[in-house]
């Protein structure tokens, strides 16, 4: 099929640095939508994706799936978008359409998979799918989303994967005005969590390890910081919420925060992928019919619905402005945690 | 207060065997249902509490709480019951009715803890609770079950304990017509899970360790068991089950039954309490929005509805009828699971 070059950041091998290269894009079909990427979010599986830390990456690798930028050029039967139009990317490009999942507008969970927006296998090239830290990006209009006009466009970007992972579980939980919300965990993810759930009306607390975030936690919108090594502090939320959302990526003792969830609560994972060590005790769970419970990013007519949603309430990321060629020294930053909350490539610097 | 000498059977230390000894149950209040108790189903809990298994059993201690019997003698503003109503009660006999819990009817998650039928502290007397091992039992009338007419008498005993654990699940988790539903291990739980969700409309597949139970199962309505020990049979369900009731009593390894939970299906543990051994893999829980949770019993209002549910659609449970003097040769045999599928003493033989 026909392809046109563009330029890319990506990288040729798990322990080589990303670098410029260019990249073959197919032309539009006829439901195509291209777009000119102005800037594209830092999330940590492009860092994993890109030093095969899950294995199964196909070389070379650009990665990048939270994309914001204008449309380009359009397809002869698209009908959602026009040429001009403000748009994102997540990190979903395409999906079977067809399976029980997908009828139910749940992509995510599409049972015949979906396509990742990179180091996925585009069906219509065969090939791998390449991301947003990229000048341009094909793809087809069900799966480009509308973004508001009065969001700040770069601080948006993080909403096509750390907002809707957040919001997701939000909404499949059915959070509301008067809702008792827990967030584990203050990052890229953790810090979208305590925007959204605070917009649908919840009050939120966030559990930290430290006490040093409590100030930026309430700066964000928590009503409530729990320090979650004090015994007597973790007393004190026993039985009190209806869902916790725990964005920790690595591993640690879900336990004690299931001691704080209300009758019928949930902790749903939304960080770690693994065996949950220590052993997590059904006691708490049958004795207060609790859910431990995990959610992977978001469908498209749902992300749609937090990008409206945010538009309404004004919500977007905390973002630290990059330019493309930081991108390596800005991954071992956030290897440290060293970014309020998310990196976003200002992709004007890979002209 | 006021009370009367029952004859009932109990044990009076961890290791001594059961046998007749008389109590004192309190004379009606007001509010009070006395009972003839004409059977009673016997629970593991039963055996467990007689021999201190879970540690806090005060002795003397008179088990039971799967009553089933005749309203003998009402108090002045009992309103619900009259003399010679066929009435149950189960597991609770008192609760605080004030908490957030009670108010939704959710006694059995009772905040300020709700009065166990057996081994609770009595709120009116401030001694321990007696169970269904005796010739009569006084409950406040709000803990009072109607039995319907047309079931036998006997057969819903175990309805009161048995019966409502499973059901609480199956309603909470929205079975219904087309639902799929599978339940791990074919004992006293077990079968009645099989039955309730099949009388929900549920298609319901058995997980059973050995091939000995697929005829069972099948007479009980199972449309299908998988041997859940056989790869093959496993991959084949892998994905297919909206909710799955785990009834084994003892620790196993619920990931492979994690595996065969559709998107958004939810596995239910209602028989072990303890840690989750080997480690529970979030994996699949994230990549399908799986839950696991568990569940304990049922409300006072849950019950009724699954009373009226069993007497319209003639449910009843499996039982084998023994006399009271049988007890501790019983208790043996369900050690050995040597029961189809509940045992429920004649209380005609204590007299």
């Amino acid at each position: 099929m026909a392809t046109t070059q563009v330029k890319a950041f990506g990288t040729e091998a798990p322990e080589a640095a990303l670098q410029q290269m260019n990249i073959e894009r197919r032309n539009v079909t006829p439901k195509d939508v291209e777009i000119e990427i102005l800037f594209c979010g830092v999330c940590h599986s492009d860092l994993h994706t890109a030093r095969n830390d899950w294995g199964g990456t196909i070389y070379p690798a650009v990665p990048g799936h939270e994309i914001v930028g204008k449309v380009s050029s359009i397809g002869a039967e698209v009908s959602k978008f026009k040429v001009g139009d403000l748009v994102g990317v997540g990190c979903i490009v395409d999906s079977c359409k067809t399976c029980d999942s997908c009828k139910q507008d749940l992509e995510q969970y599409c049972l015949n998979g979906f396509t990742g927006t990179y180091n996925g296998k585009d069906k219509h090239s065969g090939k791998q799918t390449f991301g947003g830290y990229s000048e341009k990006v094909t793809v087809n209009e069900e799966f480009v989303l509308h973004i508001p006009k009065n969001l700040d466009l770069a601080a948006a970007a993080p909403l096509l994967c750390a907002g809707v992972t957040t919001w997701s579980p939000l909404k499949h939980w059915n959070v509301k005005e008067g809702s008792k919300v827990a967030v584990v965990g203050l990052g890229g993810l953790g810090h979208m969590a305590i925007k959204l759930a605070k917009g649908l009306g919840a009050s939120v607390t966030l559990f930290s390890r430290t006490p040093d975030k409590i100030a930026d936690a309430k700066e964000l919108g928590a009503d409530e910081v729990v320090i979650s090594t004090d015994d007597s502090q973790m007393k004190s939320v026993a039985g009190k919420f209806d869902l916790i959302i725990d964005t920790v990526p690595y591993v640690h003792d879900i336990n004690p925060y299931v001691a704080t969830l209300n009758i019928s609560g949930t902790l749903v994972l939304v960080g770690y992928l693994g065996p949950l060590e220590p052993f997590l005790n059904s006691v708490p769970m049958i004795l207060g019919r609790k859910s431990v419970a995990g959610s992977v990013i978001g469908g498209i007519a749902e992300t749609q619905e937090m990008l409206d949603f945010c538009g309404k309430h004004n919500i977007v990321s905390e973002i630290e402005m990059i330019n493309m060629q930081d991108i390596n020294a800005s991954y071992e930053r956030m290897l440290k945690s060293d970014v309020k909350y998310r990196f976003v490539i200002d992709m004007a610097s890979l002209k």
